[in-house]
Formats: C-alpha cells, structure tokens, sequence
C-alpha cells in the first residue's frame, strides 16, 4: 500500500500534581519519547499545597513553590523527552470544574492522542488523584463527539492505562500490565533527581520499579533471556485491549 | 547475536467439552496456526451427556454419540489447523481428579505452551467449565515446579487467556482483551460447520463475533482503518500483561 | 373491602437523551401503555451533542438538531403509548444542578409513580448517563419527605429498574430481570424507526431483544410453552423486591 | 385455551441440617402450601454433631440425637404442610460425593420444581451450608440434561432463591426479594416451636422477620396498606428473573 | 521515660443529621467521655427537612423543627459527654461546598482527632449521609497538609471508623469492629431518649446493640466471661489498623 | 476479683509449607513469645516439591530434601520460640482430606488457640495456600462443636488474621492490620537466615518489612514517636474484630 507516511504515534499523560508523571509514568513517558514519539503531559496543579511539605516549612511563599515546582517539572519533561502544559487549578482540592474539563478537551483534539495515561479512580489519600482521574476520562469521551464545539479535530478513542498510585493495596490497584523499562531506566532516574522538594521518594520508586520488575520476569517466565535487573512499571487497563495476536 | 533460530511459538487450549475450542477460541486457535504456530487442543470430556440434547433425543447410545463429538471435533480442529488430544473423563459432571492434572502436567511439559487458552472461573450453567478451568490452572503451576515428578521439561509461566463463557455477563465475564479475527473468519466458520450437532449456535456465535467486532472498532477509534466487518473474539486476562509499550 | 377504584398504575421513566426511552425501554414502556397504565418519560435532554453525530456531519445548527431530536422523540412516545416531558439541560455534559432535581422531585410528585426506570450507576463511554441516574435517585429520595418543600403530594417508594446500558459488560450490568416484550415488540420496532437520526441501532437493538429472550427462555425453563421468538428486555433491581409469592 | 389442568406448582427446598427450612424458609413453605401447591424438602442432615450442642451436653447418644432432630423436623414439615426427605449424610463437615448429588438429581426429577429455594454460597461459620448449597446447584444443572442417566423426565430451568444465613453481613448476604409471610406467620411459629434443641431460637428468627417486615414496608411504599405488623423473609436471586411486567 | 503528660485523646465524630451520632456512635461516644476523653461532634445539618416527618405531620415551621431537632441534640450530647457543633447546611439535599469543608478543615485542626467517625460511602435511602461521608474524608486529607491555609497545626492522620447505616446489608456495610458497650449503655440509652422526635427509633437501636453483642460474644469465644446482655456497635475500618499485637 | 492466673495467651499458625511461618508471620510468631506467649505452628508439608528448586537442581533425593527442610524450619521455629508440629501431607498439590482436617481440629483442641494465622483464600501462584486455608478454617469450625468426637476440650471462636501472600495484590490481599514488628525484627531475620534453600528471599522479605513500616508510619500519625526504622508485617481480618475502644 501507497500510504503517506503516518505522523508519529502521540501519548497524552493528565496528571494532577507536577511529580506525578515522573514518579507513576516516568518510564512510559521516556520509552515514548526514546521512539521518535510525541509525549505531552497536561497537569492540572503544581502540587503546592498538597505535596510541597518540605518547601512550607522552610517558609516559601505559595508563589515561590509554585514557581519552584514548575522549574522542577519543567526539568524533568524536558529529561524525558515530553512537553509540559500547566493548568494552575489549585490543589488540596483539585475542584473539578467545567472549564478546566473544556481545555482539556481542546488539549485531546490538539494532541490527538494514540494513547493516555491517567491516575485510577480511587485513592484514599489524595482526593485531587480522583478528581483529576473524573476530568481526564470526561475530557476524553467528548472530545470524541463531533458536536462537542471547540476547535480541532475529534479524536478516536485512545486506550487509557491509570498508573500505579503510592498506596495500590488501598487504591483497588491491581498491576494489569507490567512495562519493562530497564531501556530507559537511567533517564527515568535523571528526571526523578530533578525534583529535589520530593527526594525521599527517589529511593522509594527505585525500589518499586525492582519489584515490579521481579514480578515481570515471573510472570515471563525464564525464556525470555530477561536481565536480572529488569526494571518495571504497572498499570491497569480500564477498556478492553485490542489485540493482534493473544501475548 | 547469533543464536539458533527459536522454535515456532505453542499455545495450548484447555477445554470441558468437545465443542467449547470451536465457538469460544477458533479465531485465536486460527490465527496462530495461520502464523505457523504450533496450537494443541487437550478436550477433557466429549460433552456427551451435557452438550449432545439432539443426539440423545433421536436415541443414540453413549458410545454412538462419543464417537459422533470426536469425529466432528477432529474435523474442526484440522479445519483450524491444530492438534487435539481427548481425555475422554466423562461430563456432565467433570470431576476433578489428581491424575487428570497429572496428565494435564505431562502435556504442559510436553508443549512447552507460550499461550494458555481455559474457561473462566465461573459459570452458573454449567459446572464442567469451573472445573475444567480448576484444573488447567493447577496443573500450569505443577508443571513449572522441578520437583513435580515426571517426563519432560519444567515450563516457565505463559499467559492465561480466559475465553468467554455463553453467558458472559452472569459469569462475571469482561472483555479485557478483543481479539481481531477477522483474516481467518472464513476458517472459524467452517470449523463450526464441523459441528453439526450444534447448529444452531452457528448464527450465535457468528452474531457475537459481529457484536465483539463493533466492540473492537468502537475502541480502537477511527485511525486504524478497520474494516465494517471487523470480527473480534473477547479474552479476560488473570496474570499481569508483560509489555514492551503501552499500545 | 368496599374500596373505590384505584388510579391506573404510573410509570416514570428517567433518561439522559432523547432516544434512550426507545432502546433501552420501550418495552416495558409499550407493555405497560397496553395494560392502560400511564407513562412519563422525562428526557433530560436531546443529546442534541453527544448522540446526533449524522446530523453534525450534515452540517445542521444545533437549534435543528434538538428540534429534531425532540421531533423524533415525540413521535417514539407517542407509538408508545406515553407522555414526554423535556428538560433541555444541555448534554456532553450533563451537568447535575440542584434546580434541575428540584423540578424532578416536582414531577415525582405530580407523577406517583409505582415504577420508576432510570440509567444504572456505571457507563465508562457515556457520562450522561451516569449523570441523569444521580439525579433521578436523589428526586426518588427527596420526593418521599414532607420536609421537602413544594407542590403536590409526598410519595411512597416506588421499585427502581435499571434499563441496560450500550455495553452492559464494561458498566457492571447484570441482568437480574428479563422483561417479556413479545406482545408489544411490533410497537417498539415502529417507536424505534421513528428514530431516523440513529438508524444503525435498529438491528443492534432487534438483535439484543432476540437474545436477552433466548435467556429468557433458557431461564424460564421448557415448560412454559414460549414462542420461539420471544423478545426480551433486561433490567437491574437496586431495591429488594416485594413478593406475595416466590417465583 | 382448552387445555388440561396444570398440575399444582412444585417447590423444592434442599437444606444442610434438620432445622434450616424452619428457620430460613418456613414462612415461604407455609405460604405455597397454603396455597395448595407441594413442596418437597431434601434434608442432606439431621444436623446431629454441629446444631445439636444442647444434647450433647445432655449426654445423649449419637442415635437419640439423630432419632430427636428427626422426629422435630417431620412434626414442623408437618406443620408447615410440606413432604420431607432424610438422606443422613453425616454433618460437620457435610462432603459433597458424586452419589449424593445423583440422589437429588433423582429427586429434582422426581419433584419436578417450579421454584429451588437452597443456602446462599457463602457462610464462614458453618461449612455445611456452602457444602449443600453447592450439590443444589449442581443437581439442579445435571437434572435439566436429557444425557444425564436416571428415572424420571429432565426438568426445566427452575428459579432458585436462597435463604438468609444466620449472619448475613459476613456472608455477602443482601436482601433482594422480602417476602410477606404475615399471613402465614403464625404457621411458622408454630413450626419453629417444634424445634426444642433450639429453643433460644424462637425469639430470635421471630424478631427477624419482624425487622425484614418493616424493611418490606419501607420498601412497598405508604400506599399499599400494609399492617403494621408485617412479617417477612429475605431472598437472594442468583438467576435473573422472569417478568411480564415490572412491578 | 520522663515525658510531659499526654492530653486526653481526642475523638471526632462528623455526622449529617442531629440524631445519627445518637443512634449509630452513642456507645463509642460514651465510652470514650467515661474514659476522661474528649468527644467533638460536628453536625453538618438538624436534619430539619429528611428526618422530621412527625413534626412535618404536627404542622411545625422550618424555624420550630430546628430550633426542636437541636435542642434535643445538645441534650443528648449532654448525656454522653460531648461538645456538638452545628453547622446549620441544610438537609435534603446536603450538598457539599468548598466552603463547608473549610470549617471542617478548621475543626480538625482544633480538635486535634485521634479517632475519626463518621458515615460510610453508600446509603441508597439517604444521600446526605455519602455527602457528610465525602466531605469528612476529604477534610482530613486537607488538616494534614502544611500547605493548606488555615488556623490551627496540622494533624496526623487518625484512623477513621465508619458507624453502621439504618440499612446495612444495602449499603456495602460489613461488620469489621464490634464495640463493646455493655458498660455505657444506660448513658446511650438514655442519650436516645432525648430525640422525642424519633422515639420509634429506641427500640430498634436497643434491639440492633443486643444482635450486635451477640455476634461479639460468638466472635469472642466462650472464654472472655462475657455477659449474656453483652451490647455491641459495629464499625468499618477503610484504613489498616495499626497494631502492636493481634488479637 | 480474685481469679486464679490466666494460662499464658496461645497462638496456633497454620501452614502449607515449611518455609511460610518464617517469611509471612515470623515478626507476629516472635511478638507473641517475647511476651511469655506459646505459639504453636502447623506445617501442612515440607514444600519438598513446590519451594525447594535449588535442591532439586543440585539434585538431592525427595527424602533428602524433606529431612533438609525440616532441619530449617525446626531452626527456624527455635529462633522465634515456638513450637512446630510436621504432618508431612505432600505439596504440589496439597490434597485437602477429611484425615487432616481430624488431626487439626485434634490440635485446635490441645492448643486451645486464642489467635489463629493462616493463609488466605486466593493465590493464583500457589494452590497449596487456599488448600491450607480452606482446612485451617474448616477445623477451626468445627472444633468449636461438642458434637464431633475427638479428644480434648472444645475451642471458642478464636480471631483469624490471614498473612501476607507473595503477591498481594493478585492475590486480593489487602492489609487490613499493620503490625508493629519493629522490637522483634532482629529476630525475624535470624529466623530467615536459617532458611539456606531460599536465600533469594532474605532481601525480599526485608525491603517488605521496611514498606509496610512505612506505611504503618503513615497511617499512625506523626504524633506516636515512631522510629524511622519501623518494620511491619501486613493481615487481614475476615472475621468482626472486638474492640474495648476504637483506636
């Protein structure tokens, strides 16, 4: 077939705070990008009230930590090989709003994503995860309809995998697919170093992407002439998988 | 690197009754043995009592209508290019037995399946696929252990694909996985013209692979240029996807 | 008893878009219309955006479409055998409002329903839908207490049915009830084609009757001497039932 | 129509221990019976080692258990106007065995049911309930194939409804059909009352239904002049059900 | 050690109407103020509009029904030993704001909880009761964060329990705690008795603490020396309990 | 009141293989003896064929490789201080036979257990873990019953925390308790360290221990003075917990 060249493949990650993408999809984000693939991340809030603990109690104002988590996220996008949109829209609580769902859907169209990467539906200890997670999944049917105004063209219907939230026992998590990411776990690392108000959580998502990895190569089996250093991240799949080929 | 070339890929199809590997999993049965891939198919029972009503209604013997469920089988399975092997362990109910999984163990080592094809976990209209399915999961997990006595090699951990039950949504059945049949529909179809003992699920069966197709195409969105007449087999998947990409 | 007569039985039905009544309902709408009970359809909006994708890509202005909409829906009831209202609420998304429920508990009370149909909880690709069930349990509830202020008489608690939804496995639908709407199938096939703008559900939804009656005859058993044609519509019960009688 | 008269309806109640169609079920046995339809009552146990504490204590002997659970049980089938079977296959631990359920196969056809009432699948506290409860469904399956052996015709698909455990929260019991025994309610008592070895029983099943009959009110609504005395009993459907109208 | 006296543990109990913390937590309430601690009750509405139906009936204004309903809430709160605070939001429906979940905000950082009680996330018959539920969880998550503005140091993060709804077997509700309180329970008794406006509710509420006291003494075991009028509340635990031994 | 000392507190922990107590529960087994507890443990089998590849690869004999695990787990048990009984009934599969659930409700009866840990229901990696859970929960039932002979005295109703499994989150395993092991943990890893055959776990089950201290530590609070060091072991609880105080 004579076919013009398909334009590269385009992932969209919604996220809410500004780490997220990097601790929960960082190794996605990366593989991505290490493919000639266009990747954009749509976060909502810098995290400055939530997750900028150590930041307050050295007494930074709320525009210095906004403004010191937007060079952090900035800085580690650009180590993954992503291009970052900030929305502002306050944290602790993400309220979710009809506007902000309406620039997200312009984002869909723009983006014309072939897949997006969001939070899961629960987690008890961060309401602005679900929240965000509700206006990702939103976003995403209408900008599906032609009716829907707004400029751009409509979008398919990319498949969505949530990522792994902090606490997945307490989350209804269940890892659906595991990633290898050992290809891309140095740069992963890089960007997580970038976030320096976050970095008792370097050691701590290390150590998840080894188990994570360990569960990969069980459940692999011992064929697949895997390292013993596989590196992993998790994921659930809320629709059904379109497949080719059962694997 | 220079290695020897790898063997085809395996996959083996666990099944209660002589009929399930036709209407639940041609398709995928088809497609990989369109691929050159090696496809064995262990039938339990001939669903002699439980799956054969018109038989017994024109008043053939056990033996005439174990002999009528195997011939039509074979055919099926030559159709779609697979080897099949019957147990001959008596339906309607299937029992459970340690020496059916110890030969269930024997053909996983003997196969060396990378693809694993069984009943989901529930079925409230018939017991033979709960147990057929209790005992093509025991006997995977024997047949990895070095300790488990008996001939052949130990085998790694191949994914488990559940196949969809005739009543999907009162067995707790989700589509996690459709599969796009439709380059070896023709083959699927007259494989189940092999069973004339049940033609009357010929247009069900077809009418779902319509409806899994729909299914398919809904979800995939608009770029992939599928067909209209996209025809898709539905999976669940109980052990995490091992992926490369999030596609 | 010396009673005097009582009212004929009320049906109130709460649906997201204009043609929701239709599919998902107009059995149980038709059959109730024959037995001379009343039905009220309240359509909270036309689905002007997120379901006349045909008449978007004909170029009409949204004023057409809901005009059209609201055309074709009136039509649909009127075959029925039932009486519409229209809440123009905006659809894509259907915002929940505290006025919007208020004139819901109004209707509730104006209506006195012995049966209310509504959307059930979960619908991944729809969030109307999940939308217009809030409101309509929360009317229920409200509707019963004299504290709540407004016209016309409290209500009791009236049996709430959940009609299926487009993918009933990927919105946790299991069919709990399977309406027999043999004797009133012509008249939801003429209340469907009055539905020009989504002709391509005519068959979907004929095919779904066939086989939520294939179940309904598999379930009702051989004795009860069912056509084979028999026609079906599947419901949930988040209520317990009132039974004088198990069966 | 000209046709024969039908023959009565047919209940059927297959229990793990002597007392249980007293307790869980006696309003609806009462009730059908008053009606003039049979009801046939499978009692797997006499319940002699794990429902009989007070006897043992006593000191009596193994027989005289069994000799007093018996005689209790015929007098309150008696009361209720149902027809009882013993088949004394030991309790705590009740083992299903492939002769068992071929016995009720047997029964199933003998009996012919229009309506199975059995124990739910789960209950931690006593393992012979989810034991009887699984040969119930079994039997029930197997009875329907015309290939499977035996005297006596292959039966329908029967409803199946299943009676409130003793601990309902821990046994992911929920309440889906209450029904009004209050016109039978004090047939039941009188039942219960037969059953001396558990006498510390009597207030607490009456209580019971006292609370299920105002659940049933709440649930009816103000409108349909229920006493204020209701009396109910709890059911879980695992089938859906078959309707003609929805009420 | 020679640390500073501890202050009293501190409990916090956020509830929808004025009566519920009567009925559903009276037992923990007491128990605890017996103890010499601190109980805040925080009252999001006076239940004026869904839980006055008699005063409705008597012809009262909006004002009297308040005015009654928090009258005789203070008076309980008296009898238990705890502070109340009202909010006055409005009942049926309850609807969350920002702005409420402030003040709660504010209140937990006040009171300093170690204990947290409040609602579960289902009630099918009462939707304000997830609306406190919703907004009390997430006021919690904000009072830990140094981020967010407000008076008042943060707080830890106090293990939340769920009461026990009016209707739990349809509301997801499973007893995970049962509370002994036999020795507090002539204060909740009398506490119930000071909401004249609900007196039918006393018999239920003292007949649910029997049922609840007996499924603790079965639970405990025959060696605790329980008495046989042992009361028991039940509760739900969302978050792992933090142990320094099982048992 | 003055009552003669109370025996010492006894906790009974029932096993599939040798190995389990050590990796799972070995922080609560020391606990218990660190306060003058006895603690009895149940080891179904060896693991001979299931959990010992290593010797299998270095190809020792089946008696061997018993003998060998049984030296371990001996040691094991030693380290932590508590008793171990071997039954020696044969892994991969572990046949569930009425015999051993006799000689366990044999032991519930000598050691009158006031704590019982065990697996829990689901592991798909593993059906010897629900095999053992399904008899330690089947004897704990039925020990409690006068009725079934045996010598020894009846138990109560001792509560049951399932331990951890390997893979908790395919496992529907959520930690419902977090246990304080942070006083013993020198302990646990003495206990480890003699397992030689599985030295891979050793770290495993260390980084699991540092987790879920971390997430014990998170749940706390920061006002309980908790060591940055904390270890935790993770259970669930399936029956009610009884509480003197919510806390």
């Amino acid at each position: 077939m004579n076919q013009p060249a398909a334009p590269p493949r385009s992932t969209l990650v919604v996220t809410a705070h500004a780490g997220d993408f990097v601790w929960r999809a960082g190794g996605a984000v990366a593989l991505a990008a290490s493919r000639g693939e266009k990747v954009t991340i749509a976060c909502l809030t810098y995290g400055e009230r939530g997750e900028s603990a150590k930041a307050w109690r050295e007494g930074r104002t709320l525009d210095e930590i906004k403004e010191l988590r937007r060079t952090e996220a900035e800085r580690a996008a650009a180590v993954l090989g992503a291009e970052i949109h900030f929305y502002d829209a306050g944290d602790y609580p993400l309220l979710p709003t009809g506007e902000l769902t309406d620039r997200l859907v312009e984002l869909y169209r723009a983006v014309q994503p072939d897949v997006v990467l969001t939070h899961p539906a629960e987690d008890p200890y961060n309401g602005d995860h679900p929240a965000a997670h509700r206006m990702a999944m939103e976003a995403r049917v209408l900008a599906q309809a032609i009716g829907y105004p707004g400029p751009g063209e409509i979008i398919g219907a990319p498949p969505v995998f949530y990522f792994e939230p902090h606490q997945p026992e307490l989350s209804n998590f269940r890892p659906e697919v595991l990633l290898d990411i050992t290809a891309v776990w140095d740069t992963k690392r890089k960007a997580m170093e970038c976030l320096a108000a976050q970095q008792h959580l370097w050691a701590y998502y290390t150590d998840l992407a080894v188990r994570r990895g360990v569960q990969l190569r069980r459940n692999a089996g011992p064929n697949l002439g895997l390292a013993h250093d596989t590196m992993a991240e998790a994921y659930m799949r809320p629709f059904p998988q379109i497949a080719k080929e059962l694997a």
